[in-house]
């Protein structure tokens, strides 16, 4: 008898395997977390990692911008502002990037990436086509690692930094199944 | 002459708008926050926001496991284990919930969720069909709420709190765009 899946519901206590019909046509559509400076972030996520940006709200009465970001050929996005809004609110897995006004101004200002304690937040993760092959163009590109593919135990996996500590990690799927075999 | 669009590169600096050939294929993967009880944060994810458990990694040497869950149909997952971790690292969106072992009887743990100081996470999104509907369902499954969708001055997007305090956003596609016509 072929054992039961390790994702199964009897095997994950609270688990339900049957979603409500309600959930229908959900999407994840946003991970937000708070920049202090947007032309460093942007230049990070659309050089560096390939990113474009999908999306800019102005919130001037209140004194912050939000930067949507995503893997989406932004040559798609509809013309007119509003539509381009419900358009990148359609697209799943964007990146949200908060700026409160004047943070950038402020040497002292740092946001906090949930690695430290108080923990929390831990890190996003991107899939590419080959962990050496980024790491090496990242290293060129003069990116902070966290853990270089070939440091540590998971050999094959890299944590890399954003340029406000944010924690990204950094695998293939040609190597990610070899690497976490014992644990799958 | 049309104006150029907000999220032009001449109107933000530090964003380049042609991604290197070297993103190419990259996707948003995994968005990674550490959780206090995985029975609490499955029953949450799976019941009441229609999330799947893609995959579940367990590392005992080193006392922690790793749920992954996303709007995907489990159904189509491989059955051989190996091949659905790469499977699951080759799908976009997924939220990736890390538990170490223990914390889930220890009444005085918590972890942070980012929104009060030292701040920096702030929360994830789902879009869904309908933010009141979708929100008087939470209200009936006890659900606690950061904001209702009638509360404050964008009304139409509600946040609600999972488990461990970690705020989700809610909206829909039929209203996201009027509610945020002024900062578009």
């Amino acid at each position: 008898m072929a054992s039961e899946a390790k994702e199964s519901a009897s095997n994950n206590p609270g688990l339900h395997t049957t979603p409500d019909e309600a959930t229908k046509g959900y999407i994840m559509q946003q991970t937000m977390f708070r920049i202090k400076d947007p032309k460093v972030s942007l230049d990070f996520y659309s050089r560096v990692l390939g990113m474009s940006l999908l999306k800019r709200l102005d919130f001037p009465e209140m004194k912050f911008s939000l930067y949507f970001l995503g893997y989406e050929d932004h040559a798609s996005a509809p013309g007119d502002s509003v539509e381009r809004t419900v358009w990148t609110f359609g697209r799943k897995a964007t990146i949200e990037l908060t700026h409160n006004w004047g943070t950038e101004s402020d040497p002292e200002f740092k946001y906090h990436n949930g690695n430290s304690e108080p923990r929390g937040f831990g890190h996003i993760g991107v899939t590419v086509d080959d962990t050496y092959k980024a790491c090496e163009r990242f290293e060129r590109l003069g990116v902070e690692f966290v853990k270089k593919p070939e440091d540590g135990k998971m050999k094959g996996i890299a944590f890399i930094k954003d340029p406000d500590g944010y924690w990204i990690e950094i695998f293939d799927l040609k190597t990610i199944g070899k690497i976490t075999e014992s644990a799958a």
